[in-house]
């Protein structure tokens, strides 16, 4: 192989007459008999190259033979495209080189798809085959994308005078928060270690042991079932400083934010973003992550209905629950009443019962087969309160809050990506802040943590962790862009007093926060400073900035929704012998499993 | 908490008259009755601050409460200090803060230890407590070395249009290579996910992919009984191009040190650096990456002895084996014939079964247990080739030429280290190159690879992979620094055909290969590209920058020889019910193992 004296990519009209050595692949061909064009591309780009058989016959018979993504070098020289020819869509239109010897370095076979953006590809064939898949330009620029961002967040971090520390991959499995994938030890017979969920307990040592400033763009780990947005491994930037507080450590991230938009869209975004307290958000737009790109927001009727003659709102209202609704613009000529009896089972996925309806047929009047229990005033009211018109929907829960928000925040969603309520282009971040620091788990019977254990409550509600736990808010604040959940991060507990009495809130008898948090416990002692610090999940941040809606599409070789890597065949079986190293036996398979196989 | 004004470390006389606050921790303090000196810390440095009772008697009050290692806010006026009082050693010597306002943020029980550099300490405790033993200035510069190292690396990766792109930590176990650690899948009853011993598979299908140029600071992870110099996990600067060829690579890669050594230690670098063939490395020097900052250098002198009258040393030879040695300079003084038969032991480690010396007594005579089986003129000529002069000792060993090599480089680096014979401040770079591909493994009955089976062979040498394996070499080269092995790379095979063949070598079924790298062997036939890349130890590399001899300085949180983590006691056992979802049983312990513990 020669060295290349340029990339495909660069060439333009200043190298004309030049000799050059391009590498490269066959992107496209054209067989015109006594001439061949070839498309070259390599990762910078393409360019025209031209065989012509009368001058170089040798050269010409070589391009007969290949096909789509071989692999050549080539050197000819770089000639000026007569004007009805230039090709105006790609960088190097203006030129082509005429070939003068070619070498094929590799050759490819038939494909099992082309290597084209507009292939519609099935997503496991696209895994099976990742090497051709992330051939494709749409997947080369998500793959550059995620580059830019990282080395970005590296570089503004740097400038902020933070540093980059790698923490242990090879952990302690620790009780909290979502499953771990456990190691088995070899030299520790019986024993494992934890893949990290986050480097949480580390960074939070780092600041004990007087870093101040850490990052880690870091990979972290969790065993759950996987939804379409999740993966087994899956990468965040990890950020703690010490000494910082809150509203410095918010103002840093937004304009970090601030210049990965504009540096990598090009778009202008505002600081300060806006807040809202967890208890706004939902009861404004039914999630802890809204999307308020759009509006229709969520109306509570409680007070309007609680005496109306509808039974099921007014005895939900009366059992303690709420009625909420929202409106949903001009639907309504669209929407058939069987339409609208069918979302009932939208409904129901988020634990309602039902969902009631009411169509605004003028500025006074409601239909639908709820309408009769509303009385021409409450109509009236009705309609008001949601500031609704002709045309529109109405849909309303009533259930407990924390359905009625589900419910409505869902439904809200679905009707804004139907009706194309959501502007493209438009990077809307919003702090949620005040979160509930517990919330009570029915089916362990105990408060578990809403972030982490680690997480400080707000100092006015610490005195309620011992009295009335669900009442304490959190030092919290959750960043959110365009309706997902970018990251989430907190002011830290650092007194051992205060971490062991949330110990005791969720639950841990003394022995057991000292058997697995010991270590951190007795580190607060030796003069932890006040350090708070953020999380971004970063293939999310990549997948909004990319304008993409799957997250695999940012990661280079993804999982399965089951976990399962498709080129390489992970996970695999192993033999016995490697087992018995680690001292361990799979247990025999049960018979309903065996049959599900 | 209040919002800092000024780190600890960056007041000067500039800012005399400024009110500041500050945050940091006590270093010092000294109590002189109705004045109070403290030296407060943060990561940016230290600074005194004066507590007097007369003007501030509360803030007196809360001095004398304060112990080393308490985390202090003060509020107070830089002002200069007498001419009298001013210390040349830290860069705030010219300047106190006069203390108006404090406040402890927290408190600080009595130190296992102090933190300072000098403290003599137990590895044990240090890691135990790593949070503080990372305060020390030594352990805080070396992660600072450590993080400068890295955004180094990245930043000359990216000027070279180098891109960073994340493999999977969960992937397939493979058969070749070091022990793999293992993690059960929960989803796939009785399969396991390893976490990769290097990205190499993904990188070079990142290659096959079209990315041509890839870097990663990745994690890998060997499951191996672990020496002094090796951690179960450890970072490893990961490259690979696409149509770059060796000498580009190696120019690169040489340019690259050359910055870090300037950049982070100041010193000079000299590039094309020195390349020795692995012959000549291990005829040399005795190993394959030979510390070259000294001369005494192996000498073979099996042509001399073979037919002298001491039969060890003819036999040795006749048998096909070899009788080399090294001369030390001036030593025979304060060696005595016991000392120096002593070092048989030495020798023994690697193999030999004893070590004969002779001490160099005058231009033409040598004394010592064997001189009498040499004549006079056989005398002469020994003192001839090893140009040795009276006092010298001279080391012969006469064996296999493996053992030889082995023992006399062990020979040479032990002398070097006791006589002073290194120069400090040296960064001596070195590539070795044409490794052989292939090794015989005795205990498997198997050819092995030296590097890795992806490794290309040196063309010429192609041919001889399926008649005469173990004389084909490598297109592989190691860089060597100061006589640490760096790192490793070389040219990849890339076609199917070629891989294949080596698979054979490697002693795998057609079956075998396919199932275990079948994903690799069809990846090959869509238009794979010429590559190769290099991969090196991070720690390693950081190790020698820092000036260090212990790898796990250069790690914020080492395990130790065993595998543990002394601070959060990984690894630990875990409930049955979480073995139960991963389908797994721990064995019952043997007998012998039950009363090791």
């Amino acid at each position: 192989m020669k060295q290349r004296t340029h990339t495909c990519g660069e060439l333009t009209e200043q190298q004309v007459g030049e000799k050059v050595i391009l590498l490269g692949w066959v992107k496209k061909r054209r067989d015109l008999g006594q001439v061949i064009f070839i498309d070259l591309r390599d990762a910078a780009g393409q360019v025209q190259i031209v065989f012509n058989g009368e001058k170089q016959p040798e050269a010409l018979a070589v391009a007969e033979s290949v096909r789509s993504e071989y692999v050549l070098e080539v050197e000819g020289e770089v000639v000026q495209r007569e004007e009805s020819t230039v090709n105006p869509k790609i960088d190097t239109g203006r030129i082509e080189i005429i070939i003068e010897d070619v070498r094929v370095l590799n050759a490819a076979k038939g494909l099992p798809f082309v290597i084209e953006d507009e292939a519609e590809l099935n997503e496991d064939v696209r895994l099976k085959y990742r090497y051709l898949d992330l051939r494709r330009p749409m997947m080369q620029d998500t793959m550059k994308l995620r580059y830019r961002t990282t080395k970005m967040i590296r570089d503004i971090l740097d400038e902020e005078k933070f540093m980059e520390i790698e923490t242990p991959m090879l952990t302690k499995s620790t009780p909290e928060g979502a499953r771990d994938y456990l190691v088995p030890s070899r030299v520790h017979h019986g024993d494992f270690y934890a893949l990290p969920q986050s480097p949480q307990l580390f960074k939070q040592l780092l600041m004990v042991a007087g870093f101040e400033r850490y990052f880690q763009i870091a990979r972290c780990f969790r065993d759950e079932d996987l939804r379409a947005d999740r993966q087994p491994e899956f990468t965040q930037v990890d950020i703690e400083a010490s000494f910082m507080g809150k509203e410095q450590l918010i103002s840093m991230m937004e304009k970090m934010m601030q210049r990965l938009v504009k540096d990598l869209r090009g778009e202008d975004v505002e600081t300060a973003f806006k807040r809202l307290t967890y208890q706004e958000a939902m009861n404004r737009y039914g999630s802890d992550k809204p999307d308020t790109r759009f509006g229709m927001e969520l109306v509570d009727i409680s007070e309007q209905v609680k005496e109306s003659g509808f039974k099921v709102f007014s005895s939900t209202v009366e059992n303690g629950g709420v009625v909420k609704g929202i409106c949903v613009k001009g639907i309504a000529p669209e929407y058939s009443r069987k339409d609208l009896d069918e979302l009932s089972g939208f409904a129901e996925i988020y634990g309602a019962k039902g969902l009631a309806w009411l169509k605004v047929s003028s500025e006074s009047e409601v239909k639908g087969p709820i309408a009769k229990f509303f009385n021409e005033e409450e109509q009236k009211q009705l309609i008001e309160v949601f500031e609704a018109e002709e045309g529109d929907v109405l849909f309303f829960a009533a259930d407990k809050i924390r359905v009625a928000w589900d419910v409505l925040g869902a439904l809200r969603t679905k009707f804004a990506k139907e009706r194309n309520l959501i502007p493209s282009n438009t990077f809307d971040f919003l702090w949620v802040t005040e979160f509930p620091l517990l919330s009570y788990d029915e089916d362990e019977k105990r408060y578990v943590a809403e972030h982490h254990p680690f997480t400080r409550p707000v100092a006015e509600d610490e005195e309620l962790l011992t009295t009335n736990p669900e009442k304490v808010r959190a030092e919290a604040y959750d960043l959110v862009l365009n309706g997902y959940e970018l990251g989430g991060g907190s002011q830290r507990i650092y007194e051992r007093g205060l971490q062991e009495k949330m110990f005791t809130a969720l639950g841990f008898s003394e022995e057991e926060a000292k058997e697995q948090f010991g270590f951190l416990l007795d580190a607060f002692e030796y003069g932890t400073p006040p350090h708070g610090g953020i999380a971004l999940g970063l293939d999310r941040l990549v997948m909004i900035l990319a304008d993409r809606t799957n997250l695999r599409d940012t990661i280079a070789f993804p999982k399965t929704a089951s976990a399962s890597c498709l080129l390489t065949n992970a996970p695999s079986s192993v033999e016995q012998s490697k087992l018995d190293e680690l001292h361990l036996n799979v247990q025999e398979k049960k018979k309903e499993e065996t049959k599900e196989k």
